[in-house]
């Protein structure tokens, strides 16, 4: 590997070089891990006996380290460290091999188009009609169905799945086997059903007869906007008669599962296993912790924020903090498990009231 | 697009027009979004706005609509809005493009049976005496092990994995990468295990020792019937000695789990992220919400009803409505939930009690 | 299918043969669906009506059984019934056909390497530098991408996705589409972003901005050890600097999460569906049942047990058995929950406490 000089780094960091900023490095390491060839990675104190045990020269340290003393050569300093992660690990990401041009192995359509600059995989099948944007790069065993449209740098991982219409803005990442387009999960009774006579009762499905499940097609597909990422086995199904649509900069985690008709803001961070059944509204800036479910046809406020395993059943206003299931606001959570954890004490006391007023009451 | 005429619609809906039959659209719309060759969707009166904004000249109305006041041409009216949905979605659905015939990178083994009217994708391969119904259509990537029989009418998705020995009735739709026949993940020490210990005791592991697990493969493969859906990335386990079985008519979302050796009865739902436990027997008509979960070796009976994210730990009696973690009686759950909710005010209410009780107590 | 004498199995179990140690047979069954030729496994007595029902002539009986008076030619008891299965499933299993050598469609880089032994099927992808030990059995559409190092007797299922630099040892088995090495979930903000203000006041996301996400790429990929299986659809992603790292012997169950940068000990058990969040540490056999969860950067010790569902949101001590949400020790859930369910009834008997202490007041 080339490597890059600890001057270069900075550059790209906007951050300050001290001392010998030509040392060239070829990796960035955990401290205790780094060798002489290693950028160790030292931005708190509590690094500092990992720097002692490795054997880094160059290390990116926390403000106002001293950074001869604990023997490194050179050192760079950033504001905050977390978002300098970002552009670090950008730098040194080498991306995956995957070879310009179209492998020969590849089914194109004769009716898509495939933009400057791409590099196609082994077995990747592009549709009729399709249509991907400048530098794409595609995996192995993608495919991409009919009349799918993909912006410009688009990066697709193996065995990705693009279903039929698609229209996807530039930048998308997918990470393996995730799924964009699938068929929304839309069935129907000739008469009302168990589930709908549940839901208006709260509790009761009466004397609903059990029927077989009629299938809703989907005819809608899925539009995302511009800088989405997609993770590994998650799923975004097609609407129904209009679009299912994810706005600008939305990042979606493993597993996560978006149903039809759902229309999701921009800049949302759902994180692994997320669950959103159908028809669901989510503002701009929306965090969903793991394994959050949001059931169907309500509405997120902008900037809501739920921890993992929240399980949201009624519309939750902008701005909201959520934890439980079902989800209620954080602090309520919080004093609500306080309290149930004093349950057994508080049925004991009560137990001593009454026997204590009965008691009280006997000899009146 | 060739269209339908809204004479042809309605008689595949078996439903009334109401003025110019003979107009043609292309597509469905929601109102608002309708152009002049459109469909427009609006089965009821909070569509009439949506309507005034788009273009559409026909639309499907609610009963009782003054079609004509709302500047339609044509209009349909239909008695259950929602099953008509089914019908009209059918009839406009393409389908997805997989040319007719076997695609010539496919690897069909040369003891396997195709039927006729077969429309089989790019890079599939089909194992050696695998047997597969008439008019199916095989997306791209798809695998299909040894010796598994499916039904006619198949409609399989890109990158639909069936292991081997699997039977399938007639009309199965799989989506993108959805997984029959994976190994169920069944795991042995050679001595009790913590786990086991624990179950036994109710929250106890003892003494069990640390081991290192054995496992147990996968004999009993797995036996779909006729109608049957399964969602993107879904996965449904082999059984060990018999098979794991699905019932007819039974439809399954995106992601759900159903592990070895279950047996599901005909025309359930399980939406998705559902994750049912091993050896778990389900009756007919069982609707599971979203991330519903099943512990393994319990009996759920026909018709019961679970919300969204409960999580199911002992027997549910056929016809029962469940909610929560653990999952009780839904009207229960909110019962539960309302005092909860009271919790605190019921500690200090508790409090003053012991302060009255205590000084009346003193004075005496 | 050749099939086995009961003097070979009972030997493969290392059991004991009553009867006839000659008779062969094809294939196990449960006790009721046997046929002549199959064995059936009747290990409790519970099974008696089975094996009347059923026309085994063999079968595997419980200890003290009358096989004679069961009409049974030859019988085999075992100590552990359940860790027999393991001997018996394992040598009853044909595996996957997949055909020796390498199929004339895979890719194969020209630098990776492939171990004696090797059966490779149609359209898999082995990228550059990659090494695969000896006799891997490596399905339809798998894909492994460059310098990744797996050890010997790999069996790898359809569509497993396997990405750049992973380290694995011996004897890995991967379910369908299971993903090693997808991108770590990982996003930061220029400054300071809901989510992380809301986690430091536990429930107020204050004044924080909104704000686009900057990716976090993962340079630090998997290392798994040996004896690991990965179920379908599961996911591992890589670590953000080091490697994620996962023990020998740890199973993982279908659409398992486990995010970046953890570090999961060995023989460790995740169930269905469980999602381990980011830089968790687990220890040495740790259990978690179906759909469990795991907050990001917490310690999990050994020997942690946690019961399907549970939500764990702080650091487990070893030995701890888990269950709830958030997730409590098991006997306390179990404890707080019948107080729960009592909850209405004590907030009644407060109201009359506080009836009768008013009147007592009152009547002063």
């Amino acid at each position: 590997m080339a490597g890059y000089s600890i001057a270069e780094i900075a550059e790209a960091l906007g951050a300050q070089v001290l001392g010998d900023g030509g040392l060239t490095i070829d990796r960035a390491a955990e401290p205790a891990d780094a060798g002489p060839d290693d950028l160790a990675l030292a931005m708190d104190p509590k690094y500092a006996d990992g720097l002692a045990q490795g054997r880094a020269r160059a290390a990116i340290v926390w403000d106002g380290a001293d950074w001869q003393a604990l023997g490194l050569l050179a050192a760079i300093v950033v504001p905050r460290p977390r978002y300098a992660m970002s552009g670090l690990t950008q730098l040194l990401d080498p991306g995956p091999e995957i070879a310009p041009g179209i492998h020969p192995s590849a089914v194109i359509h004769p009716d898509a188009f495939i933009g400057t600059g791409a590099a196609i995989g082994p077995f990747v099948v592009v549709g009729r009609g399709a249509r991907i944007g400048a530098n794409a790069r595609i995996a192995s065993h993608v495919s991409i169905a009919e009349e799918t449209v993909i912006g410009d740098d688009a990066l697709l991982h193996a065995g990705t799945r693009i279903g039929a219409r698609v229209r996807i803005g530039d930048r998308l990442i997918a990470q393996p086997s995730a799924v964009i387009g699938s068929d929304g999960f839309s069935f129907v009774t000739p008469e009302k059903s168990r589930a709908e006579a549940a839901r208006e009762t709260m509790g009761d499905a009466g004397d609903a007869k059990m029927q077989s499940w009629t299938r809703i097609h989907s005819l809608g597909s899925v539009v995302l906007g511009h800088d989405i990422e997609v993770g590994a086995n998650a799923c975004i199904d097609a609407g129904t008669i209009r679009a299912t649509r994810i706005g600008d900069g939305t990042k979606i985690d493993n597993q996560v599962h978006v149903a039809h008709n759902c229309i999701v803001g921009r800049d949302c961070l759902f994180a692994g296993q997320v669950g959103i059944a159908g028809s669901v509204t989510i503002g701009d800036n929306v965090i969903l912790g793991g394994q959050v479910g949001v059931v169907d046809n309500i509405f997120i406020g902008d900037g809501v924020v739920a921890g993992g395993g929240t399980i949201i059943l009624s519309n939750a206003p902008a701005g909201r903090v959520l934890l439980g299931y079902p989800a209620v606001k954080m602090d309520t959570h919080v004093e609500t498990y306080k309290a149930l954890r004093r349950l057994p004490r508080l049925a004991r006391q009560v137990a001593e009231l009454q026997k204590a007023v009965s008691k009280a009451g006997t000899s009146d």
